[in-house]
């Protein structure tokens, strides 16, 4: 890991203003890790989208379609059907960071359990000294 | 990508429910995937690591090591000095997330330029078509 200041040469996510600290904080967001990893394999419309993600509301896949719109890993593309439909799809950039963020979603999958374990042991604890 | 409902055999991140969704939550948090950064290299007392990351107020730094200590990716240690000191170190758990996290941190410092890119590209089309 690179101490040095923030800088052309030496970008460094550890530093406020560095520009790393920008596109970490929008690839740490769930949402969009979710969204990357169903794009990844097809492209879909906004509504599949809106059904396969459980929880997300309309306003929040919007507004999480749009910032990735906005860094160039999704394409939106309007097909002038009626009535209009709308389809996402991944840009090369966006394929280079899904294959980035998929092992955290793996881990996930593979971690919980411990994970699980390891909340109930403190909430235990915490409880006995509390 | 499973698209099998959540169950212990077939966690999907998809499902709200699932325990995989609330680990994501957990590890695509900004704070998290620094402090466990630094925490991979050696441990660190508290005021290191408000020094190291900037921008992080010592309320959301406290709450965030909090929540990963209770997760199993921390351990905090008081040592008897005066004043006390409270060390911070990394779980075997937390290794191997923090091994997974890491390319993410790398993936920003590499590709931040090309984000730049394409923020400005989009918000010189918005402006356009506005």
């Amino acid at each position: 890991m690179s101490w040095a200041p923030c800088a052309a040469q030496t970008p460094n996510a550890y530093v406020a203003d560095c520009p790393t600290r920008v596109v970490l904080d929008r690839i740490s967001d769930k949402w969009a890790v979710l969204i990357l990893g169903l794009l990844a394999e097809s492209p879909m419309r906004f509504n599949q989208l809106l059904r396969t993600i459980q929880g997300i509301s309309q306003k929040m896949l919007s507004k999480t379609l749009k910032n990735l719109e906005r860094d160039g890993f999704v394409t939106r593309t309007v097909a002038p059907t009626v009535p209009v439909t709308v389809e996402y799809a991944i840009t090369d950039l966006g394929r280079t960071l899904a294959a980035t963020v998929d092992p955290l979603r793996l881990w996930a999958q593979t971690h919980f359990d411990a994970v699980l374990d390891a909340q109930r042991r403190y909430d235990a604890s915490a409880a006995g000294t509390a």
